[in-house]
């Protein structure tokens, strides 16, 4: 088997190249059969590398970027004035198919118009989607998506992102026929927007796809489903919601461990438990979210990851580039829509 | 002062009546400044009146209902067919002004709908919305709405939720000129769909209001805002995931428990303060959802409410009807869309 290659933006991330470099340092050391390209500034990147053995350092490229996309910066004024940017070069290594997927910490919104300009969506899907797997009851995994690559979805693209989320979940979880839900105010036929409820009869009338109807906010932690589509206006809102209740919940709890000797001890069992719960509600910042739809592999890790969050990511995109997930969504998608026909 | 009078819908609620009429008559005992109209099935209810003192009695009319509306029966077959049903007859009793608000622990949707058609909104609103207050690091209370009245928010709807959720914080926890807060997907201007972002220029252009801006999800644990605007799809959803979440955050840490003795003892200790963050994340299940906008005061109560959570729904009914919350609304309204003249 040919070694992968895995383009990686090292000036993203609120933590600046450092964490990044040290995220990236060891996976050159654990991921051996894989080549990496560094974008970025060379002269914060090489002397990050001079501790690697010749071996290493073979399979290593570091292509020099004279800019960097802010992380405040407008998608529109990025995707206009930083040609040069890491951001770029990491994702026109994969367009050109030097690379088989691509990571960056960066500029969320920079980073969607980027690949969707760069990259184009696979023929059949109308616009990407930011996905990413949930905590759950048990060691199930759930796929929730779109968690704000797109505010607007009509009801076609809630389908597509049906299918693609069924082929993620059935390649990365190995589930067959994986349930395909869509998120919505209640589980009756009468319920929901106009969106939902034309997306509801596309998947009823499709083939080739596990559709079990709807869920609610809540099943998105149990084991109903194993894909959950909503828009990327209440996805990411829903998200969003879980993180700030993760947060309160753990300042609520360390206030009241301060009380007495007993309650000390308390946090000290409820607390790892609580952030192992906070970080898993965090998907991007744990382990990436995918963006899905394209012409080929792009992983979003978290601006705030840390080296740890920022090595899982890259680990990902290993696993979708090796499984080649934008080959497999084509095809299904195709599938699909033929037999519609 | 002369007494208020409060209507109970007594059948409705998944445990049916035994577990209201035990909060009624907690009711009954304690608030001794105020009448109470029973809405339901005589033969159920007198039983229960009968260890009453004679003046306690004095203060309760019981109205026989023949109908029960089912918790699980569609909104507009309950308004065809249940007009001798006790949700209808508390409803009532509000719009002839024999009560001055009533509490039901029905069918959502069957209240909803029977609300608006025989209350009608207040001039200027064109939907309801359901309003719960959120917990919050602190003892700060941020009122979220819509929770899911209304699927469909126009911007002009989203602007009439931010008066009314004002009122509503200004009443309720005594802020002067409460924050009122849009949901997105973020704080930028570029972001956000067409409803959000119109609706951002209403609230800007508008006198009376004192307009923050964007807040993301997360914010509605924090004290950013006091009042938090969105559609009742998003709204309900976000709710219904953090219900969800916190529900799997006591599951696991009940698991986890299992593992020795120590842990054991730190979950006797952990799992009650789990439950209060759990119960206020239920802000209906704890405190009832007050239905706002129309020309009554209307009170839902979590079908799955316990007796102490349909006896608070009650105090909140009483607190909301001592401010005279719809007139409020009324008059705030007025002023602010006289001032957009």
């Amino acid at each position: 088997m040919s070694k992968l290659t895995i383009a990686l933006d090292i000036m993203g991330g609120d933590h600046g190249p450092p964490v990044i470099l040290s995220a990236v340092q060891k996976a050159i050391q654990s991921i051996t059969d894989t080549k990496f390209i560094l974008c970025g500034d060379e002269n914060v990147i090489l002397p990050a590398l001079e501790n690697l053995t010749p071996q290493q350092r073979d399979r290593v490229v570091v292509r020099h970027c004279a800019q960097v996309v802010e992380m405040g910066e407008a998608p529109t004024s990025a995707l206009r004035n930083k040609k040069q940017s890491s951001m770029w070069s990491a994702l026109q290594l994969v367009e050109s198919g030097e690379a088989d997927a691509c990571v960056s910490a960066g500029n969320t919104g920079a980073l969607l118009t980027m690949s969707f300009y760069l990259l184009k969506t696979l023929p059949g899907i109308d616009r990407p989607a930011l996905v990413s797997d949930m905590p759950t009851a048990g060691h199930h995994r759930v796929f929730l998506l779109d968690l704000g690559a797109n505010v607007n979805c009509t009801s076609e693209i809630l389908f597509q992102y049906g299918v693609m989320g069924s082929v993620l979940a059935e390649q990365l979880s190995g589930v067959q026929s994986p349930r395909v839900a869509l998120l919505n105010v209640g589980e009756e036929d009468i319920k929901g927007n106009a969106q939902v409820k034309y997306a509801d009869q596309l998947f009823r009338n499709a083939k080739g796809i596990n559709y079990i109807g709807y869920v609610e906010g809540d099943d998105i932690f149990t084991d109903s489903a194993d894909v959950v589509v909503t828009d990327g206006f209440t996805g990411n809102i829903a998200l969003k919601s879980c993180e700030g209740l993760a947060k309160l919940v753990i300042n609520e709890v360390k206030r009241q461990s301060q009380a007495n000797f007993f309650s000390r001890m308390m946090a000290r069992i409820a607390l790892p438990l609580l952030k192992t719960v906070y970080n898993r509600v965090n998907p991007d910042q744990y382990n990436g979210a995918s963006l899905l739809g394209l012409r080929g592999i792009v992983i979003k890790s978290h601006g705030n990851a840390s080296a740890e969050a920022f090595y899982y990511a890259i680990l990902q995109a290993k696993q979708e580039a090796e499984i080649n997930v934008p080959e497999k969504i084509k095809s299904r998608i195709e599938t699909v829509l033929l037999e519609q026909l």
